[in-house]
């Protein structure tokens, strides 16, 4: 997968929010396999605040994706990309314009704006978007090279709310990466967000607040590795009507 | 995973029917990492018509669970079983008693009967079932130690039609082993399976007809063991209302 | 809708327990226009018990099927039909042999067996079952004229958890009488079991335990009619892809 | 039902394209005691080229709601408004700006542009939107007093796809009469619909493509009206467990 000329082996991009401890973080990184991690620069602190982490998150060896968490105006968003590139020195940001502090969407005007502003400066953006075909078009106009459409709001875990609007960006967009980023919650959801041919998942809570982080990371990795390879391997069609799997019929065919 | 007193390592079961070919099924059981295939004796045959098939099933060097698909009856089922402890020289038996020649529902009358003649005669009878709770423990009575629910009808592809039955199954009999059989059609079916506390995957038909049965083998055995794993690790709950997963009280906790 | 023989203008059978009063009871059954109600025979008390009970059931002047909730074997349900047939004065009856606390599914072996004996006595059994095919065909051998499969568990208000499953019921058994007992939750859930083609609704939790019962008895009488309605009109297929459905070219058909 | 100030009393909204004859869609109008039915003037032509079908429409004695169907840019959707202002006579405009030939959703950026004019010019607009919070946000800002949310794709029949989105709607906007508009397929789908706390449906495809489009026109109006009633007749809670819904403990309260 390439995702701004950068070759990224793992489909699995983790966000580094809301785990038990530091310690489980790195581990949940190892086991996932993840290349990318997301980190708030709110957190993170442009005044150091944060040292700890940021020394944690550097020995991970891992690509930094920062990320506009928290914001909710496009001028705000830009800020925050601005600081942060200051701060882990790369031109990639996760944009996030939040709409709503209730189910935490993107506010589709603040994001293509922001993202127009920041692909202009040199950004290379990774927004956060919902599953509208039209937003899509615009912010692929504005810059963008990646789009991430929600399958549920942040932290919900409900999985794919609407996967047919989701079979739809793919059949609209076929060589832009589609990273599926927010609500899902366990490995059959990001299996199936890679069955309908999305490029990788973003997730985070599902990992963080799992009873066992590291090993839900790997359940994780697996999953959506599973889910990739059953895309490429042309899964069956559903049948409405049964059909006997052992026939037979079938004879003929092996003698 | 102990069945019958046996330690099994890989939790999917393969069905050994409608592969293009026995060089691609024999890749298939392979990739899938798969210990336990299941044969057809009618396939097969009493009198050694498919003698390269069988060939080829010993070179494969994983235990057979000889089943009785196309019998209508429990008379015509133990009879075949019966054949097939001869010819495959095993106890193990999958019992299939088939219902409807539409759906290839098990008729839970003639099962339980035959479940109880074969267990009787020393077999070690592997039922493909309902989802019915009575039905299970009527098998259990009957001296069956597994239990082998369907997911939806044979050769369908559907997945799991009904996940609240499978999961009153797992609750009612915490410490029987059981193994989803038939209806998964994409490895997110079998991973989410898994998520319920299944025990296992029985498949055939969404591994042989896929595009490239080798490589679909692999990525359902990945999805076993993704869903296993996301079951053992716990996974957080769906919640009805979006929560942030970047909040900036997070941060307290990591310094 | 002929019922052994009689014939029933309203297409909702409505179940008589848990209302917050008698009166509110008789409110729903008159709101919802339903002509047959369950009246359970252990409630009602064949010393007579509850004999204000009996006298507002008696002149709701609807029809009485009585049940034989709350039995768990064959034995007990056969004892409680006859003594349902002194008490009422009528062979209708609700047959429920229940095989599970939890779930208060059907014990299919004990309701089969049972309905056996009721029919050679001369009831008029009407068997709360499953979706099972193969039960359906032992109860039609054994005498029943009506198939009542589950939608869910008693009380739940699930709605239909497995709709293929009755969809396989309307097709296999065309000229039988399906009426969907247990698990009707909302308007909507019964509104669907009459578009796949059931005869008729029973419920009870779901008008009992509204907010306000009579007013629910209605709209629960409205969505079974529309169900109906629907499927006698023939509905548009769902399309995956979408259509204008105000083209230009419309236009010639009119002019 | 208020609707820019006007009382409605049908909460069905009833489309007037696709149907087999203009004798059969003035009955559908006629069974579905719609009271509010919207005409393309694409269709009617601004010419008096579909004389015959305007006749008609008037004589139906219902309240047009004129639509810009097959507009794709706000500019476009305007003057087509403009022109419908003038044939019909009235300020009311259903405003579709068609984002994508394929699904035909809405273009959320045209569309709040579209709606910021036209109710500058004193338009009352019924903006055809999807189930984005912040987009209704947008439109009410604009100065819209209704919102029409989509279902499905326009024509797909596929109900609703995103169920929660749409409560999600209901909960933030408490006080805008919200109109589920385009991918109603059955009755089901729009006694859902209200049961979600909608104010109205609007619908097309379902009825003018049923097998008898009369008939269908009066299911919907049916559900419709089942739906609203269990909606303020508060539903019963869907429970995960079973429970008795003739438990003998009932009895005390009835004597």
């Amino acid at each position: 997968m390439q995702l701004y000329g950068e070759e990224i082996g793992s489909r699995l991009l983790l966000g580094t929010a809301q785990y038990p401890s530091p310690q489980i973080l790195a581990e949940a990184v190892k086991t996932s396999g993840t290349e990318i991690i997301t980190v708030s620069l709110r957190r993170e602190g442009a005044d150091g605040a944060g040292t700890g982490f940021w020394q944690l998150i550097k020995e991970l060896g891992v690509k930094i994706l920062p990320n506009t968490a928290g914001c909710h105006t496009a001028k705000e968003a830009v800020t925050t990309a601005q600081m942060a590139r200051e701060v882990f020195g790369t031109n990639w940001i996760k944009l996030e314009v939040i709409g709503h502090s209730d189910n935490l969407q993107p506010d589709v005007f603040g994001l293509v704006e922001a993202a127009r502003i920041l692909s202009d400066e040199g950004f290379q953006v990774f927004p956060y978007t919902t599953d509208d075909l039209v937003v899509g078009e615009k912010l692929l106009e504005a810059g963008c090279e990646v789009l991430m459409p929600w399958g549920a709001p942040i932290g919900s875990g409900q999985g794919l709310r609407n996967p047919d609007a989701l079979r739809a960006m793919r059949a609209h967009f076929p060589n832009v990466p589609l990273i599926v980023d927010a609500g899902i919650g366990r490995p059959s959801d990001a299996c199936m967000a890679m069955e309908l041919g999305m490029d990788a998942v973003l997730l985070n809570t599902a990992v963080a607040k799992a009873g066992d982080p590291a090993v839900m990371g790997a359940a994780m990795a697996q999953a959506i590795e599973a889910g990739r390879q059953g895309y490429a391997a042309q899964m069956m069609e559903r049948r409405d009507m049964a059909v006997p799997s052992t026939p037979i019929l079938g004879m003929a065919v092996f003698d």
